[in-house]
């Protein structure tokens, strides 16, 4: 593991838990000595770590933000450069750019467990932070069957369940469903808290602001850093999103500005709800390994989740 | 008590558990005999209540959605013509107004207890619904004394804490940080699961959707009635509310669509849930009640919890 967060330090714990061998990197030596502290193997030294994931053919799974890859990747290319390569990075084009620059041996399939709090660092991290988690497994056609096989057996060692998709697949989805919802809510939360405006007197809304409030602002305080990382990384998909969020907007304004009703974006907004609901009931389904990339990607379109192999 | 869904249920609880003598009624059979079977006084025969509400000199409080308040007034002023009344309905200025018309004897202090859930109906009530809220208790110059008395002492009987406000200074709040946060919820949650899209296949992205899009979402799950009343019952400071967060959005848009970076908006949005965060932590004040209505919508204004009397 390179990075020791919370979702690097929630994968040691989750892989250790399931009787795994598993050592990790990070730059901070606070970190490397809280995790040590709880018994974990974690060093500043990633070189070292790395030659020593190169020598037991480990698999390699990078978790920093974004912006920190560049460097780990040549780090990579330098100490384990046809390693086996996954990563838990919240967006997917940008870390294949990324490998296929820095790191070209690697034998890379990406992934991404969706899984995370408002909180961050080592001691934000638990076992259970993957339990019941989508963890998206790329199906590019001509991925490495091996290494895909063995990012799938560490996603269900942690308890998530497998969604095969290619990279550009995943980013549009999570534009949607994970990005778009940071951006709303930052908008959410500085309009209500009146943030930048002259007369700025946020008293009163502020000692009303109660669960729709605070659930809807939720994500607005992870660390600004950490979602402007996963956002720039996704900028295409994103804009896509947010312009579609923003024509939804502007017919919402039009409907209340006139005499008309606010029904339809109310309605649309409580079936979307309801798809979600239902989406949290598929029942899953298991797989050989040996399907075409083709037939993985329509079970991860369709959003079925798959739980393990029937070999 | 008329009314006795999530908001009139649950007060009904919580008023009998602090030891209030407490009736209600509802419009609904089904409801009435829940509430009986829960061992609770509650009828169909809203004049009846209202009477006996009339000869007790009891409070009345009305905790029906808005679009049923023309139709509950007229009871009230049939029936209890002069009582002391007030309610727990979203919105202020709209229900003033009602009750200037419908019901113009009655000796009427409005009131909102900021509180809810996504659930309605009796069965989804509790007594401790209104722990730590926010209870708003209008606050206008020649507010009746006696009657907002009875108003702060049901709001701290069921564990809530009094911000004095006027009907229009409550509303403009309202719109920022509980009406915008249904809005911007169903936006989310139609964008997000791509309702209405003819190429419509959400199941990639309502597999991937975690817990940011759970969270902001949470709200579009309300029944869409009830957010309709309460967005109907106060189009103008919602239209404001709107535009400012579709300003704030449009020049994000233009970040993200420019080399310019997302900073402003998300540093904006941290900066706001840290607002909210610090508000949490107001210790409170106590009054005497003989406040000039002023000075305690300055407290209201501040945010300042209003805890008790000191007599």
């Amino acid at each position: 593991m390179v990075g020791a967060g919370l979702i690097g330090g929630s994968l040691v714990r989750a892989a250790d838990k399931a009787g795994r061998e598993v050592w990790a990197a990070t730059a901070s030596e606070d970190t490397a000595a809280q995790a040590r502290a709880d018994g974990f193997d974690v060093t500043t030294d990633t070189g070292g770590a790395l030659r020593r994931a190169a020598a037991e053919d480990a698999l390699v799974v990078l978790a920093t933000p974004l912006p920190a890859l560049p460097d780990v990747l040549r780090q990579v290319d330098a100490s384990a450069s046809g390693c086996r390569l996954t990563d838990a990075v919240s967006v997917k084009g940008a870390v294949a750019e990324a490998v296929a620059r820095y790191a070209p041996r690697a034998r890379y399939v990406g992934g991404h467990p969706m899984a995370g709090t408002a909180e961050s660092g080592w001691a934000a991290g638990y076992a259970g932070l993957f339990t019941g988690a989508a963890w998206v497994v790329g199906a590019e056609d001509g991925t490495d069957r091996e290494v895909w096989a063995d990012v799938a057996e560490l996603a269900w060692a942690c308890g998530a369940h497998v969604v095969p998709a290619t990279a550009d697949e995943h980013d549009l989805a999570v534009a949607r469903v994970s990005h778009l919802p940071h951006l709303l809510a930052a908008v959410l939360a500085s309009t209500a808290a009146g943030v930048g405006l002259p007369d700025d007197d946020p008293g009163l809304p502020m000692a009303l602001a109660a669960s729709s409030f605070a659930d809807g602002t939720r994500v607005a305080g992870t660390r600004p850093e950490l979602v402007l990382a996963m956002c720039d990384g996704n900028r295409p998909a994103l804009l896509a999103a947010v312009d579609e969020a923003l024509g939804r907007l502007g017919v919402m304004r039009g409907a209340l500005a006139s005499t008309g009703g606010l029904a339809a974006t109310v309605n649309a907004g409580y079936e979307g709800r309801q798809r979600w609901a239902a989406a949290r009931n598929e029942p899953g389904t298991r797989i050989t390994g040996d399907e075409p990339w083709a037939e993985l990607r329509a079970i991860g379109r369709a959003g079925t989740p798959v739980l393990g192999w029937d070999h």
